[in-house]
Order: structure tokens, then sequence, then C-alpha cells
């Protein structure tokens, strides 16, 4: 199989740095001078302050990393005690060759869980698969010809919870992120506080339009003319988490609504696929219940 | 001022034919032979069944004139009599040379109506205004600089009714459609019930998302990623009448509140553009609370 | 693997009938006429005329098989007698539970052939595939997996007219339509010949923009703000047969070239996905250099 | 008239600052280091470089001047002397709130010249318009009426070097812009060289697509089923200059040669208007013969 160039190739050499603050003066001067003073070359700087006036400060930049005059660890330790101790940033360091560790839950559905497998075997999407978990056994096979690892928890009202403790305990520590690909179970708060900001979901609406199940009968019983989808962060609110992308398509009164919902996996494909490759790129920042997405 | 070539050119000889009824077997042929036994050339057809079974039929067709071997009336009382009636169709013969009359109801916000006017003006929509009816008297000026007569209708708590009286006076019997270009006051159902599916409204939002005041607020603090409006039909339940066209645009975390209701104004002069010339086409077709729209 | 629902269903007792004839009054009354004597009922009808005047007249319609008086072939003869001779009609009738034969050929991208393969296999396009054929054997295993016979056919400088012969030979009589999905040959005229209206390419710009070889690279070097992809029958003359889908993505500074091309793959999964399902459903009439496009 | 919420609203106390050097280590350093020193908040900053080695730096941002511990023109030797001169730097420093000067030159198209007319007056685009001149007189009620000034230089085979003479004489000193808003007359290179970089064109097709006379004709003979619109600035070179912006409409058979023109003047109004106001925030540098435009 032939690999696709990659729009975002994880370059060997190139080192991503994510800061959250409150906006004040000198801030992008200490942290470029910083970097400059180690050896690093910014290849990519863009930086967002929610206000001119106390704000908060946003920035993301890539390095290369050829020219450092110290190890990674190093660097890190001396940015946090010169530079993020003083303004109170939140921030991380990462590697763009390290490919990010990525569990998909799904159910029944395979268009999106497809796309996901495929993309990232092509190595178009930077990340490794450590496993797929399923509620149902349907999709196993479609998996395993991966070689990637399925399991099959069962959830019932019953079980609900050990099912979910059973997830977990295979995720805890082998993940960077969980991609929820038409997953249809309500996960639990108590899951979701184990990977804050870590879990994306697809719905299939634009939302807030069309919560809950059945959003695309809802959206044809609307007559709406376009349909959507939405990816986000999973929190506690239902639908409600930092939307990470959204995009529409087309519909008219020719459409059933299984047609919505053919014209609508597309759109959900495309969507999940955008908000899951900018997470795996460290593009994403959450801001409160919005997210700060720095689009190349 | 240069008269633009129109999308949709009111040929001189074209007339169209609405019709809805219950679907069965052989009404496109019923009507079809109709027209062609009185010297008819149809030129365009659509035809639109809701379910293949039991469902209802919908046509929009044109065809030109110059051949008819009777007068406008005498088709119009034949084809009641010998098809309309067998099949319970409800339907409308017009003229595309016979342009509609379109009021404008507008409070503050210019942007909506300047479209709706300088289009008007240069012939780029099929219409005549015979007047503009606003709340305010702010943009008077605006509208009689092209020579159409501006009536300022004050609206307080305490006169609503009066009001509205006072306007349904003016708009009765001299107009075929109602636009409300951005009017920020709430239609009684005494007044809808007046003009059935001849209000056609802009809202602000991607609807069902964010009804109610203050949707670019709305949008800018669920952080969505893309904006919206929407045009459809007035009825008594607010925001809820039958969607004739929908946009979105795409905005960022970069975007303000401000940002959004600017990026939104332009996605609403371009689809109420777009639903108001549908309509002034014959295109519309309302059916329950959606609409059939027969776009070119 | 789940199959999906499906936007244009293969219903199971639909018929299409697709007209093409110089225009004049009547054609509809008639068609619709008989139709009707026959049983037919009418679900959908999309009439286009090229001109209001002498023009051509091009229909597509769909109908519902249970009620016919007659056998399918009579219905064929009856139609060509009674109808199609008088008017001059080119004409076909077609049914939709009857599924085309599609044949693709491949280089070494995979893009567009898994998603041709995975649509189909899902049975969310209408077709068969007989064969897979390729110059290169890199995409075999991909193919053989989903069941379906790979031919590797080497194509040289000195075997061409050979090599063509040999795709023909396996071609005849087992293909409806013939997909370029990335295949990196000019077909010669005779081969072309022999599949007239049947062979579809994806062109990997927007065309009429750079025609020949490395448009993305002639794309970044005119710094275009968007690139594109087009879907067109293959004709005598390279890059330039009748279009049938075209569409873009947004493209900008920070964009190399690699990264257009990878962008510029998902155009043109999704606008030859579009032109092959259009194909399939009957929905595309050529009109000259042209197409007429009946788009649901 | 209501004064619309600007997309960009040109802040009273906001600076940019531009900047395109050969890349190295070190740069945003030293520019933020310089700012930071002279009591500047930056509040927005987007950095691209054109390769990651030996490519070219691009800068633009934005500051609050209130704390500036120096005249303005204080600041701007300060930067020359101390930092780019080290760095070779091409670079300027602007005030948001001081507008540019935007000459209009127009023949008898009035659809974009009236955009841009409207927009400036509104206070939606940041611009003065000092003049509007054009080859003919028939635009000359239109613009008045705004009270801006309209010179009428015709144009024939034998006057064109006096008439643009004429123009350049009216236009020396005056402006920081010049939009040819559908100017019909081919400009001189020794017109061009007055103004470089500082002429913007709207081309009424999707470069490099149908370059020359007709482009909506030659599109619709060639049945593309998206037409477009780029805006650029003009070089010596016919429709060769560097591209600005670019959007695209969807057309079908449906649509004669006078509805791809009358689609794509709206395409014309949004695509020009776009580029205009980034020209006018100082959000595109000119890369050779691309554009590096750092949108919002």
């Amino acid at each position: 199989m032939e690999t696709s160039a990659n729009p975002a190739p994880a370059d060997a050499t190139t080192a991503r740095l994510l800061i959250t603050c409150p906006d004040q003066p000198g801030i992008i001067s200490a942290v470029s001078t910083f970097l400059y003073h180690h050896g690093a070359n910014i290849t990519d700087f863009d930086q967002h302050a929610s206000d001119p006036r106390e704000g908060t400060f946003f920035l993301r930049m890539e390095f290369q990393t050829p020219g450092l005059d110290c190890s990674w660890d190093a660097l890190k330790n001396n940015f946090q005690q010169s530079v993020a101790k003083k303004y109170g940033m939140e921030w991380r360091l990462t590697l763009a060759a390290q490919k990010k560790r990525m569990a998909i839950l799904v159910s029944r559905h395979d268009h999106v869980l497809m796309e996901l497998l495929w993309r990232t075997m092509r190595g178009d999407l930077p990340a490794t698969i450590p496993m797929v978990i399923s509620n149902h056994d349907d999709l196993r096979g479609e998996v395993e010809r991966f070689g990637i690892p399925y399991h099959h928890i069962a959830v019932s009202g019953d079980n609900k919870a050990e099912a979910e403790q059973q997830a977990l305990s295979l995720l805890e520590g082998q993940v960077d992120l969980i991609v929820l690909a038409r997953y249809m179970q309500i996960l639990s708060p108590a899951f979701v506080a184990q990977h804050p900001h870590r879990i994306i979901n697809i719905h299939h609406s634009f939302l807030p339009a069309f919560v809950g199940a059945n959003p695309y009968q809802q959206a044809w019983e609307r007559g709406v003319k376009l349909i959507g989808a939405t990816s986000h962060y999973v929190t506690d609110d239902l639908d409600q988490g930092p939307i990470i992308e959204q995009n529409v398509a087309r519909v008219s009164h020719r459409n059933s609504p299984a047609d919505l919902k053919a014209l609508g996996q597309d759109v959900e494909r495309q969507v999940l696929l955008r908000a899951v490759r900018w997470h795996l790129e460290d593009r994403v920042i959450v801001d409160g219940n919005k997210t700060v997405v720095f689009v190349k």
C-alpha cells in the first residue's frame, strides 16, 4: 500500500510547545529568547489572546531540535524553572516524531472506524492504535485484519460499571487519546474523569441542534436544509463538551431520513478525522467549554 | 445603473404551474396532455413524490404561452374543471412576467434591506416594492431615495395591536409577499393568519440551534465552529415555521461576538435573498412544516 | 460489516427511463401517457430543455413496475414503436435492481481504489466489480482480499498496444463502466472507441486549469488558494472529455506541494465517488462535450 | 445608516508590524524583546517560514501602543537601527486607526463598485475613498451620491497613454491602494510600475482557467460544474499576478451563460471584498508571484 503524502508530516526534528497562561506583556519575548538561547530554531509560531486586556494567552509553536544545547529533559526542566513558573503557565512540550497512542471505542457502525484504521495504517494519521474496544463483536474481523487487538466488552443495564472498569483497566497507561467512533454508550463521569480532554466523540448533528437520540430523524422532521456533524471532547454533560470541529452537507426535500443518515456519515468521517488529526498534532487547547484550534 | 443578467429571467412568455395533491398514477399524463392540447409548450418540469406509495405529489413546471388556444382565464377554468377537480389538486398558474409585489418590514439593521432594495432596483429580483414599513424612522432616507414609500409605525408595549392593524391596513390587497428584513417585533397570530405562507423571515442562527434573542452571543458562548442563518415562513410558533433556506460560515476562536455578528450578516443577506428569489419565482411549495423547493 | 443506508437505494421495483431527442411540444404527454396506459407509476420526473426554442430535450424519470401490464421486453419494444420512433429519441430503460458491472483500472495510488472497493462491498454503491486491472502488481493484496480478480498487465513503451488489447479482451462483454482510479496510462483512441461514454477518469486538478502532469506542483507554483479535482468521461482528447463533477478545497501559503497532494486526494475520492454514483444511478446524459446530470 | 460591527475593528490603539527577511534563528526573540522593552503589548502574532531550512521568514503581528516609551517615529527609527538592519528585513509598521486611501477604477459594471462604496460608507471597510475614476460616465450619479469625486477619463485607441497619464496625475500621492472594480482596460507596465503591489484586480474566472475575455462564456462552453473568481495584484503579465483570494459557486446544466454571469458576479463581489479587506488590514505580504495571507 502506498504511503500518502501527509498534510502534517511528523518531522523527525520538530518539537512543539503549547502554552496557556494569563496574558501580560513580555511572554513572547521570554519564551522565544529562552528557546533561542538553547539553540532551538522556531519555524512556526501562532499566538492568540482571548482579550486585548486581561485575557488568556494561548500559544502553539513548532521548533527544530538539532541545535539544542541540552537534553530534552533538561530543556523541560529549565523551561519550567526559568519561564513557566514566572508566568503561571500550563504548558506541554512534545516531539512530532513521538506518535500518540489512540484507542478507538466503537459499537456497530464501521464507517468512522474504517476511516481511522485506514488512515493510520497508511501513515496518514500520526498515531498508533494499541486497541479497539467494542460493546459488540461485529467488527472484530475488520480490526484484527490490521493486526490490532480487538476487545469485546458487552454492556448491559446490569454490568455497566464493571464493563467500564474493564475498559479502564485495558486503557490504563496505554493511551494518549480515546476516540468514540460512534460508540453508542454514555460514559460515566468516573470514566471521563480518568481521561480529561482526552476523549473525542463524534455527534451526528450540528450541535447544539438535535441533541440526544436519532438526530437525523429529528433533522428530517424539522425540514432543515443542511445536516451536520460535531466532534467534541467528552465531558460529564452529554453532547455539551468543547467543540473541536463541525461541518455540514446540503440536503433537500428529495432526501429521506435514510439519505440523511448516509450523507451524514460522510460528514461524520470527515469531521472526526479533522478533530483527531488536530489533537494528534497538538493543535487543540481547551479553553473552558471552548477550544482554541491552531489550524495549519 | 447597469441591469445585470438575471439568474431566472422573467421571460415574457413563460407561465408556471404548481400542483400539490395526493399521489396516484396518471397525474403527469393528465396534466401534460391537457397542456399539450391547449398549445402550451413545456420547457421545464420538476416533480417530487413524498413517498413512492400513498405520498403527496408535488409539481412545478414552466411552459411557453404563445401557442395557447384560449385565454389565460379560460385555461385556468378548464384546468380546474378537467384536471384539478378529479385529482383533488391545490394548484396555481402564474405568469413570469407578472412581478410579485413585495413589502419589506424592517427595524434598524439595514444590511438585508439594502440588498433587497438594490437587487430589485437593478432588475435582479423579479418584484416590485410597494412599501417599506418600519417601527423606527432611521432608514427613511435610504428607502425614499429609491422612490419607495416608507411608513413609520412606532410599536410600544401599549399600542402593539393598533400598530399591527395599521400595518395590515396598508398591506391589504397591495402585496403578494411580506419580507421581515430583520424586523425585531413578533407578529401576532392574527397578523400571520392574514398572510399565510406569505411572510418570510430571516433568523440569525442555524435553526433549530439558538432560537430566541442574541443568537450570535449564544453561538459564541457555545464555541461553535460554524455560524448560520435561516430563512423561513412565519407561523404562529416563533422560529418554528417551514425552513426555506439555510447557510453557514466558518468561524474560529479568534472571532469575537462582534465578528460573529458581522460575518453572520453576510450570511443573512445571502440566505434571505435566495429564499425571497425562490418564492418570487414560484419555486417553493409548503408541505406541512417543511418546504419543497424546486431549485434551478 | 454493517450495510449503510444508501443515498439512492436500488429499489427492487424501480425502473428508469432516460431520453434525449430534438425538443418539440407533446413529448412529455406522449411519454407519460404511454407509461400510464401500461400501468407504470411515475415517482420521479426531471426534464431539461437546452433551449426554449429548437433545443434538445433531456428526460430522466423513475417509475414503479409492479403494475406493468406487459413484460419488460414488450415494454421496450412498444415504447420504441409507439413513442421513440416518432420523436427521434435516443433512450434507455433500466432496472434499478440490476446493478451495473464496474471494472477499475489503477496504477499505484490506492486512495480512490479503496474508496470504490469499500463503498461497493458495503452495498453503498449499486455496482458489482468483476475485475481490477493494473499496470503494477502493488495493490493485488488489497483487491483480492475482497474476492475480486486482479489482473496485472505491465505496460511499457514497447507493448502498449498489446497491453491494451489484453485489457480489452478481459473487459469485453463483462462491464458496463470502466473507472480509471488514478490509472497513469493514456488510453488509445482505439480503446476509448470500444467503450464510448463508459470510461470515467479522475483528474487531480480543477480542469481546465493545470492539464497534464504534476497538477499539484503546478498549482503550488501558481499560488492558487483553492485546489480541485475533476471527474470526466474519457475521450480521445486528453483531459478534455465531458465533465461530470468537480470540487475544490481551500489551501494557504502554509501548504507545501505535498500538502496539496494529500488534501487533493480527499477531493479526488469524493469527486470520483459522486461521478461514479451518478453514472451507476443513470443520472448522467452526455450532451456533446458536456453532461446533463440529474442530481437527487 | 447603522454602522455594522466590523470583523476587524480599527482599534484606536492597535499597531501592526509586517516583516519579510531571510530566515535564521533568533528573529522572533529579537523582535519581541525589542517591542517588550519599548512598552508594546503584543496581542496577535502570526509567523510563517517558507521552508524549515534557508527559507524566507514572514511575520505579521499586532500590538497595543498605550505603553510605548517613545514616539511612533522614534520607534520606527530604533527598530530599523537595532533590529531590521541586522536581519536584512523588509518591514512596515502601521497604525490600525490610520485608514488607507483606496481609489476605485471602474468601467460600466456596478456590482463590485457598489459593494465597496457601501461597505466603506458603513464603516465596514477601514478605508477612505478619495476618488473613483472611470472610462465611462455611466456611474457618476451612484458615486457622487456618496460625496465621492468621480473622474471620467475616456479611453480610446489613440489616447491611451495620455489617459493613463491623466489618471496617474490624479492618483499621485493620494492613494495607498487602487482597486480595479471590473475596469475593462489593460494598464500599461509604466502605470503598474508606479504602484507596485498596490493595484488589486478581480478577474471573473477561477484563474488560471479561462484567462482573457469572456470567461463565463468560455466556462459555459467547457461545461464546468463550478465557476469562480480570482482577486490578484496587477503585474505586467495580464491575469498572472500574485493571487490573493479565490472562490467558486456551483452551476449545472440548467444554467445559461447569462446565469453564469449573474452567479459569478456575486462571487466577484465576495472575493474582491475579502482581498481588499485583507490588504487594508495589512494581512497580505507578496512573496514572489504568490501571497502570504495572514487570515484572522
